[in-house]
């Protein structure tokens, strides 16, 4: 069954890694170039052309039947998180390389081109979607000066890894390229939920991100009255509740604080000052920048009542992206052709999709994620979801070469 | 004015550290030694014998007018915390200093025993009270194989020191012993906001020290619903708001959350886990033990909401100290005689006294802290303020003087 040897392949690129005893393969790393000589192995052998571009993505080009067919893009990132699932990423490849497998050497009226991204995590350079960035052609000079925790920039990378940053514009897509077909685990639990095995991706959430600094004054915890402090975790504290009430208020909002840094942090001294992560996210951006400014104004409202100061630094914006809606209701209809329910449903993770819908009409296909796990060594994907998946890749390929012929039979 | 001399040689004894541009003086350090010698020199000046015994204090005796009379001591630690102020500990030592020197070689009906603890803060091996302990005959064997981060044991860093730890037993106070009187700044901000130089200690709060660790399930924060959470930050918050409401409705009780740590501590990823410090202090026990657990039922029932758990580490159960009834009056006496009004009131800190008042009548005299502030380089004390307590110290040396007197002539 193909599904089996999609789910083997993801586990034997385990073995590429940068720590022994978890998964770990960062940009241009040592593990990264001993994972893409494998999958290039494998690409090779089922008919493309393969070469590594000045960004460090792995492209192989499956022909179509005419030397001037357009394009069709389908791929995802190998890169991981620390400690990852053998999935995140790694699946797409897989989806995409036994997808061209399945033609059996056929030609369709495009050619196919697999790509799978040397970069999205953002592990290495604090900076995710270096490799779809590239094919969209926005990585320049200041992006390329950005620096590692060794010191090391983008660029020296590169250059160390072989390639040529100066070439890096090379990677940009052009016209030809018609549509981008992202699959990925859904790394949520709403597909679980529905008991639903696949789901089209809408739109790609915006998200804020910001961190807020409460500010009081540290004091003994012994010898401060209650009604004399001015207590950084009580205050922050009041706050986390509010940003909980306010995403459950809110459909669709999602509202997280994830990280909270006590200072001086110890557990006698009643606490000067509290960093506390915010992530915001929403399909709306309207919806998304309101709930943000109800988080700091109450923030604000919080401190004052309790002669604290709070300082919000935004850290990022990031607009919500829509996928291609013609594409999007192709591939809802490939899931339909399979006797499937599809669930249309909004993204709350970034992906490369999200970066090549700037420049190409994308969707992506989320395959269910067992427990909502991701991110972790235990994130798995269900063998018939991939057998699912598949068996709509190929409907989809098959509606993209129905139009195909219809527009060259005009 | 004796004042400024007290103030100058706290400021003096700055110089002695572990680390320049901050105060720091642990348990047998380099600094402590010399911090001990310069000390030494200026008991000695006063009239007083010398020596350091076998658990590192400092101990000053002035004879009094009898080789059999009884001894009353006085004395506050040497040690301090990292980035620590000039007067906590140290102004306890220079107080029983200068009413020695006040006494101008007058000899009293009892010797005065003038003792600069090794040891409270707990820096180095996170126990505080290592000096004051050996003073009650509580050092075993047990607990001088007790290791700092280095992996040295208090036995080993006596005998590095050149102490003989085997002798420790010699530090104990005996029957002759009658009283045993400690100055220390307040620490806290109940004279300021009372407007009042001088407080009294009448008990030292009972302490509770716990961690707390909430689990739920680390997720992705984009792609996890709200409904479908098991937040260990927001279910933590919310006990946090519980744990402050209840210290602000039971009189006299200070509940403190001063750390929280979440786990993995990412602003993208709703926490898997949070560990909170507990810290409840009250005058009584029954208080204290109700308050605390009425507060970890609080945490079990926020948490079975979530679905999350949560688990509690007893770390410290202090039992409440009282200090010396009729000691404790004769230190109201004598602030009274010098026409100010003295502040009854609890310590929430803990202090060497605390241990002494298990073998000897004990008691303490606060000084106001300006701002509050201490264990931080802006702590301060007022001049004034020192005046008055030496004042008072001499008043508490007449009446103890008087009732000496009266015991000899019965």
């Amino acid at each position: 069954m193909q599904a089996e040897k999609v789910i083997s392949r993801c586990r034997y690129l385990e073995q590429f890694t940068e720590e022994p005893g978890q998964i770990k393969r960062t940009f241009l790393s040592p593990a990264m170039r001993d994972c893409m000589q494998t999958v290039q192995g494998w690409m090779e052998a089922a008919g493309m052309e393969v070469l590594t571009d000045a960004a460090g993505n792995l492209r192989g080009h499956y022909a179509g039947a005419h030397p001037t067919s357009h394009s069709v893009l389908i791929g995802s990132h190998l890169d991981t998180v620390p400690n990852s699932g053998a999935f995140d990423g790694v699946l797409g490849v897989m989806m995409g390389l036994a997808l061209v497998e399945s033609l059996n050497g056929e030609r369709l009226p495009f050619s196919i081109d697999l790509v799978g991204f040397s970069e999205e995590e953002g592990v290495r350079f604090h900076l995710p979607f270096i490799g779809s960035r590239a094919l969209v052609g926005r990585v320049d000079a200041d992006f390329l000066a950005t620096k590692d925790s060794d010191g090391v920039s983008i660029a020296q990378a590169l250059t160390s890894f072989g390639l040529d940053p100066l070439k890096i514009e090379d990677c940009q897509v052009g016209d030809a390229v018609a549509g981008f077909l992202e699959f990925h685990i859904e790394q949520g639990i709403l597909l679980e939920s529905e008991d639903l095995s696949l789901g089209v991706v809408k739109a790609i959430a915006g998200q804020t991100r910001a961190e807020m600094t409460f500010t009081g004054r540290a004091r003994h915890a012994g010898t401060t009255p209650m009604r004399l402090r001015n207590d950084a975790v009580a205050g922050a504290a009041e706050w986390v509740v509010e940003v909980e009430r306010l995403a459950l208020d809110s459909p669709g909002l999602v509202a997280t604080v994830g990280d909270l840094r006590t200072h001086p942090g110890a557990g006698n001294v009643v606490a000067g000052q509290l960093h506390a992560s915010l992530d915001v996210r929403h399909e709306e951006d309207s919806v998304r920048h309101q709930a943000v400014d109800t988080l700091l104004a109450r923030a604000a409202a919080i401190a004052q009542r309790r002669g604290l100061t709070v300082a919000s630094k935004m850290l990022m914006d990031q607009p919500a992206v829509a996928m291609d809606a013609g594409l999007s209701a192709l591939a809802m209809e490939a899931i339909r052709n399979i006797g499937l329910q599809p669930l249309s449903m909004v993204s709350g993770a970034g992906h490369d999709a999200m970066i090549l819908a700037e420049c190409v009409p994308t969707t992506m296909i989320f395959l269910r994620s067992p427990g909502g796990i991701s991110h972790h060594p235990d994130e798995s994907v269900r063998s018939q979801d991939v057998e699912n998946a598949l068996a709509a890749g190929r409907a989809f390929l098959r509606h993209l070469t129905q139009q195909a012929n219809k527009e060259q039979s005009v």
